[in-house]
Formats: structure tokens, sequence, C-alpha cells
């Protein structure tokens, strides 16, 4: 599985949550011991607010505790909002295109997590994507896939609709083609401002999806960073969190509609 | 433009055509000099027939003249059957998925040239793409969509007749689409045995395709590799090389039906 | 600690050592959980004797298991002698130029310890490489250095001999810097022909070093590649395997004469 | 002939020198056509100085035209102080360890020329970094240890000086050793806030040095950036220029002792 944190908050180097705390997200891909999958080294990303109304990128192949870029920038480079993420592959190449987050103007996303099928799928559900976003598709990954399919969806003004709207119609694609495997999703998107993360599963299974709130910054991971997880709260299965502006984060329902399966 | 070469004849080693020649395909891609447009830089893949059935495949990144792990394998690998690539990026991303040549089972590919309007009618050239094959497409290329949709076209069984009909269809998708910009094609293809090499274009500017047999061996180029040209044979425009078995290789018209324009 | 696997016997793929065996190399370096220590991920190189004289050698620092040229090479290249080392960097930079295995004329050379100190020690042990052969060291690493070092002391004729020249001068410049930490070493070295492995270390804690015989194949690890370790032999603590010609390996005592100790 | 640029002046996002003049650095690897050597591709690196007192660097070795990260990096990052270069290698591998900039504390370093003779020389030009500046060096440049060797001189206090003893020891080097070739020299130093750049050479060969002012940014170039060469200073053969401060730079000559020919 992926790894991946979020920050929203006074502007702070990437350092201090990426590569610093003693379980940075760089440290936990080095150390992955206490998980039960492989270690996270298909590439890592960065995604950055800073200077320009667009996100920064940068990604990479090599291992994200041996990449000397990644120190220099971590600890340059300073942002309100920001994203890293590790990735483990589930069967899509490895490739820079391939890494999360990603993003289209203003908007970013990461993910964690599967959908059954993809192989068989991958056709149907880029169709979700209309000619004028699918150009820019970069890569093979059923995230980028969903992240275009969500733009389309009018993410930019209703983020848990059109997330809502795409899982449910690719739950009904996974119907229709006998799929048997489970969605399972886990996935933060921000555009500049405001962040949502969502859990969700069609077996109850999603990935997990943990946030805190620590000196008036939110932090949002997939698994906890430190070794006090008493202080981080988990979203519960089917949830979203929501922080919108300033205000305090929320977590509330996400409702995916569940087709009704075919008889 | 992409340059690039074939070489089929008694096993040699690699670097007997890509790296040693005065006007090898690194020396090629180092000194780019008579050539008018940029060097070629964009990533390179070297494509052989070996020890598998189906070919092995090297690709990277980084130049190919200061790339160690090429100079190593180019004195090591030994072949029949081979083609080498260098890239020179038309608008898409530069990875090891986009870099040429492409295979699927056993046959290989690798291509010069562009689709005018490629941003545009990428999605509707990736329909002729068949879902069966359609997964294993690892890049964002035109070139890997022709090749696939190629072999959709039961390239297999009958080469020139179903990279015709491609051609011919995506002619009719840029009348569709209004597209007045051309479509220029030179490419190579083999299975192991045979190689069939195209040259066509709709305005006659196609990309230059030469061939010349040495010591019983074919060796087919985007452009001459030593100095003395009068040597090399250029396929004519819109004209075909189709080598067969050990049969000498044959020159002739390339068919592809002109969809006639949308009035 | 890094992990590697040295094969001679009759010419086999790679893949058939490398990638395919349910405890090979690529599995061993994705799952490394059985480990106490950090993943392998800090590149990793292939050394094989084939077409030419001088080993070809193949390194990359994208992860192993998932790199598609790694994937080719290893069904495409039949050896009868080769090496595959995946490193986990112990301070020093991740760069092709310091993975191994290392080569020099036909000589081939990958290992797995450390010498304590070795940032304040490099200059001097550097100094042991003669000018001749200083020019081509690539890297950085202290392994590297120990390979031209042992060539200066005419590892041609004698490797166990300069071999264990090497280490004990090694220790000497240790003691004299008032260095309290160990050297701890398992390396192999071959020719083309012949194999030599060494385990040594100032504290009796060498890293393992383990070998089996199977269809006439030496194979030698540096930890068991299948779950049947039964038939794994440890090489002892202080002790080398002689593998020369077609003749069955020998395990003798590897000698390092220790500077008596600086009052 | 590496090509590289520095900025100083008002804090500028690198884009806007880097990658956006229709002269750019980039545009200037991509299309090196006036340039009668090979195109400059073996790596590039990038130094700014920002957040941290030290400098952030940034390398890469696939060409810059074609890494979104570095296309991103341009538009994110803003400094007073940067450097910019991209690296035809001669002889040495093609690495990150041995792209410029080169940094150590608060200083940056980056080259463009040659040691006559270095594959012979390295030995003993290393032998001028002291132990302890020593374990820092990561390649196996001439570069990296001329800026090594003249820190070692102090060059903190008086860089001109510095740079002028290092030069002068190697030229006593090289005579030693009977080297006939020329050492050609075009180098600029930076601290965070002064810039010195130096331009000599045996031969009076040196590689081309330019500077300009503008909106009261100094910008100095090893190649005019822009189509109007006139507004373009050089520096002439066997100067410096300095820059402190806020000052205006000044140009002065740049004194190199020669030794005595050795008899």
């Amino acid at each position: 599985m992926c790894r991946w944190v979020a920050y929203r908050g006074q502007p702070v180097l990437l350092s201090s949550v990426i590569t610093e705390p003693s379980h940075s997200l760089i440290h936990q891909s080095l150390h992955a011991l206490e998980a039960k999958t492989e270690t996270n080294g298909d590439g890592f990303g960065v995604g950055w607010y800073g200077e320009h109304h667009e996100p920064g990128l940068y990604k990479e192949l090599r291992p994200a505790w041996g990449d000397e870029n990644l120190s220099h920038l971590a600890r340059q480079i300073r942002s309100k909002l920001f994203f890293a993420h590790i990735r483990a592959a589930t069967g899509t190449a490895t490739s820079r295109a391939n890494c999360h987050p990603f993003s289209h103007g203003r908007f970013m996303f990461m993910h964690n997590g599967q959908i059954g099928g993809w192989s068989r799928l991958r056709r149907s559900i880029e169709a979700m994507i209309p000619d004028e976003l699918y150009n820019d598709r970069q890569g093979t990954t059923d995230s980028e896939a969903i992240f275009l399919a969500a733009l389309a969806q009018h993410a930019a003004k209703d983020p848990a609709g059109a997330m809502g709207r795409v899982l449910s119609e690719i739950v009904r694609l996974m119907q229709a083609a006998g799929i048997t495997q489970a969605l399972r999703f886990a996935a933060v998107m921000a555009d500049g401002r405001d962040i949502w993360a969502f859990r969700w599963s069609t077996d109850l299974k999603s990935p997990t999806l943990y946030w805190k709130q620590i000196d008036g910054a939110l932090i949002v991971v997939s698994e906890p960073l430190d070794e006090s997880p008493g202080n981080w709260r988990m979203v519960p299965e089917g949830n979203m969190l929501m922080a919108l502006g300033d205000s305090a984060p929320v977590i509330k329902p996400f409702m995916v509609e569940m087709p009704r399966a075919v008889a």
C-alpha cells in the first residue's frame, strides 16, 4: 500500500513533515517493518502550493531516502499546503507519470487503494474522462483516471459529490464486468485552500486514514507519523474529512450511491 | 526527429552497429550537427531477438552517449535482428514507456514521424486498439498506439495491409476533425525473422528511410550511418521494404487508401 | 546490509537465479521482512561473463523489482558466471558508480560489510591504490577501494593473499586512527573462471556467507535464497571459499594478519 | 563545453532566467547549433540561496529540456542568487555527483574548462584537499577538486587569492608531470551574498565569460543568453569579476602565479 501525508497550516518547510520527524514519511518508507506488505519504493512525489497558483510537483523513481534532491528541496521549500506520497505499485509501471500526487490546474490529488479488475476496466473507466481532460492523462494508473474523472464531474464545485459519482460509476462498471474484487479507496484532494479526504470501500476494508490538528495545522495521513497514535483520529469507514478555508475540519459521511447489483 | 537503425543478418554484437562505427547511432545523437532539428536526447531504446522468443528491451532516459549500461550491453549482446532508436520527443512526456522500440509478443516496432493533431485525436486513435491489447499500452505516444492498432488489424498475417488500414483510418479521423497538419510516417516492424519498413505521408514529406546490404546483412536506417551515402539506397516516398526469411529485400509500393476528403 | 548472489556452473539465464525463484534476490529485496535491517533499495547491479573477456555490468538506482530493463536482461542474458547485488547504502551516496559489482579488466568484485570509521579513513585507504589504478575509481565506496587495493596487491596471482594484506593494512590504519568500530567483511571475487569468497571481521560478527552446489553449479549468497536453508552451508567466520576451474569448492581459513595493537 | 548562468539581484523565479527567455539556458542546450562542440546533455544542476543558509541543489541526468521536475521547480523557486549549469562531460562519468554546481557550507561553485592531463594528475590534485574536506568529495571531477582545494586555501576570506594559489599549484603539478595540454578555466563562486567569476588559462584560450546588468541585477554567463550580444560585456582573459554586497561589479586582473617551468 502507498503511504502519504497532507499538510495545511502555517507555512512550514516540507522537511518538518516529510524528512525530519522520527516517524516521517521517509522514515516510514525505509523501515516499513510494521506494515505487513511490501516496502514502499516504487517512486514518490511531493506537491506543494507556493509561488504559482498551480501546485509544484517533484517526482522521482529512486527511493526517497537516498534522494539528495529531495533532501535539498525539503529544506528549501516552504508551503502552507502540501502533499507527499510514497508509492507501492500495484501492477502498473514504475514511472514518474504514475507517481502521485497528480495535479490539474489548481487541483492536486493523491490516492491509496485499488480498483478491483482495473486491468480489465481501464478502458471503460478512462471513457469517463472527457476529451478536453483526456489529453492531460500522462500515465496509466487508476488513481490518475479517478482524479480526471472527478474533475469532469465538477469536482471544483462539489468535490464530494463528484468523487461519489465517480466511485458509484466505477462500481457499476465492476458489477457489469462481473468483477468480485473490492474497490478500496482512501484519497485526498486540495485546491490550494481547501482539503477533502475520503475513505470508502465496497468491502468495508478501506485503507486507513488518520488526521490530527497541531498548532493550528491540519495533518492528514495514511498512517500515523509518530509514536503517539493516541493523538491521531481515524476517519471512519465511509466518511470524509472536509477542511474549508480556515475552518476546523469536519468529518461527515461520504455518500457513494451503490448501483443495484446486476441480477 | 528520431533516429534509428535496424539490423538483420549474421549474429553480431550490438556494438558493431550502435556504438562503434564512426557514424554510429550514438555518434549521430551526439553530433547532430547536420540535422537542422533538435538533438536527439529524449531517451533511447534497444530491442533485440536473443534467448527468448520475445525480444529483449533496454530503455533509458539519460543520453545514450553517457550511459555505461548501454556500453556494456552493446558489447555483450549478440543478435541476428535488433533495433536501436534515439528519441526526439514531439510533445509527449519523456519516460521509458514512451521510448521506442515497442514490443508485443514476438513483434517489435519503432517509428519516426508525427500524426498531425495527435493531442486532439489521441482518444479516437486509441479507440482503434481493442480491449485485449489496450491494457498493454504503457505510454502515451502516437507511435505505440499505431503499433497496437496495427496488431489488432492482423499485422501478424499481413503487416503491410494492417499498417495501411491503420494509417488510412487515422487520415480519416484527421479529416473528420478538420486537421490540416500532415501525417508523416517512417517505421520498421519485425517478428524475429522478417522485417518490414514503411515510408509514407499525406504531404509527400515523409521522414527519410535508407537501407543497404553488406556482408549478407540488411541494415535499415532513418539516416545513413557512415560517410559513404552512395552505398545507401533510399526507400522512395510511399514505398515499403520487405525482407522475408533469408530472401533479399524487396521494395514495393505501400498502399494506404486515402479516404475521400470530407466535402 | 547488502544482499547478493554469485553463480558459476552451466550457462543459465540470469532470471533463473535473480528473478524467478520464490526466494530470489529480487524477492528478498522486496519482502525484506526477516531482516532486522533496512530494506535493500539503494541501487543494484548485475555483472556477468559473456561475449567479452571483461564482464558486462548493468547498474540502476530504481528498485530492482520495478525495473523492466532488468526483467528483460535477466531473461535474455545467459552466463556461466555472474553476480547480482542489491545495495543498502551505509552513508555513501546513491549512485550507479557506488553500486556493486565492480569490475576491472577480467576481475569482478562485490561486497557486504563495513569499515569502521570509513569517513575518517577514506583518504588513507585510497592511498593504498596506486596511481595506475586510481584513475579507474569511479565512486566513493569503501568496497571499490578495497577491490582496487587488492588488485594492486596482485589479486590476479594470489587473491587470498592480496585480500588478506589489504584487510590487515586497513585494520592497522583503523588502529592508528584510534577507531574502535569493527571491520566486517563478506565478499566475493571472480576472474571469469574461478571464484573466491571471503568472510572475516575484527569482532567475529562477519556478515553471513552461504553456499550450495546444485546440478553441478555453485551458488554463493549473502543469505539463503530458498526456504530449505538446510541445503545451504555456511562459510565459517574467518574462512574463505575457493572454487578453481571445475574443481569442487574448498573451504579453508582466510588469513588476515592482525597488526599488533598500538600500545 | 559546459554552459551556465549565475544571477544576483531582486528575488526572481528561476524560470525567468533558466527556462523562459528565448535564449535561456534550456534553449541553448537544446539548440546548441552555434556551438562547434557537442551538445550539452550530460546532466545539469541548479543551485539557489533561499530558505536555508546553505544553498539548495537540484541535479538530474536526463536532459534539462525534458525534465518536468525542473519546469515545476523553476516556476516555484524564487531566489536572489542562483546558478544553473548544463554539463558536457569531458571524460568523467555522468552522475549526479559530477554535476555542477557544487556546494559546501554556504559556498557554491560551478566551472567550465579542463585541466590538461587530469586523469594522470587526479591523485595529486586531490591531495590538495585536506582530510576534513576530502570526505565531502562526492564525485570524480576536476571541478569539484578545484572547489574543495580553494576552500582549503581560505576561499572564504580571500576567494581570488585562494583560487589563484590553487591554479598555480595545478600548473606546477602539470609541469612536473610533463603535461603539455592547457589548463583552461572559467568559473563562478558565491557565498550567498557576493559573486566572484574567474577567467584564466595557460594558453590564452579561456572559455568565454560574459556579464551584464539589467534592472539592477547582475547576470554572469558562459555564453550570451539572448540575441543582442552587444549588451553583454566579456570578462577579458586573465581577469575576474567581483560583485560584493550591493556594489557594482568590478573587473580586475586575476593573478595566478606561474611556476617557473621545470628546467
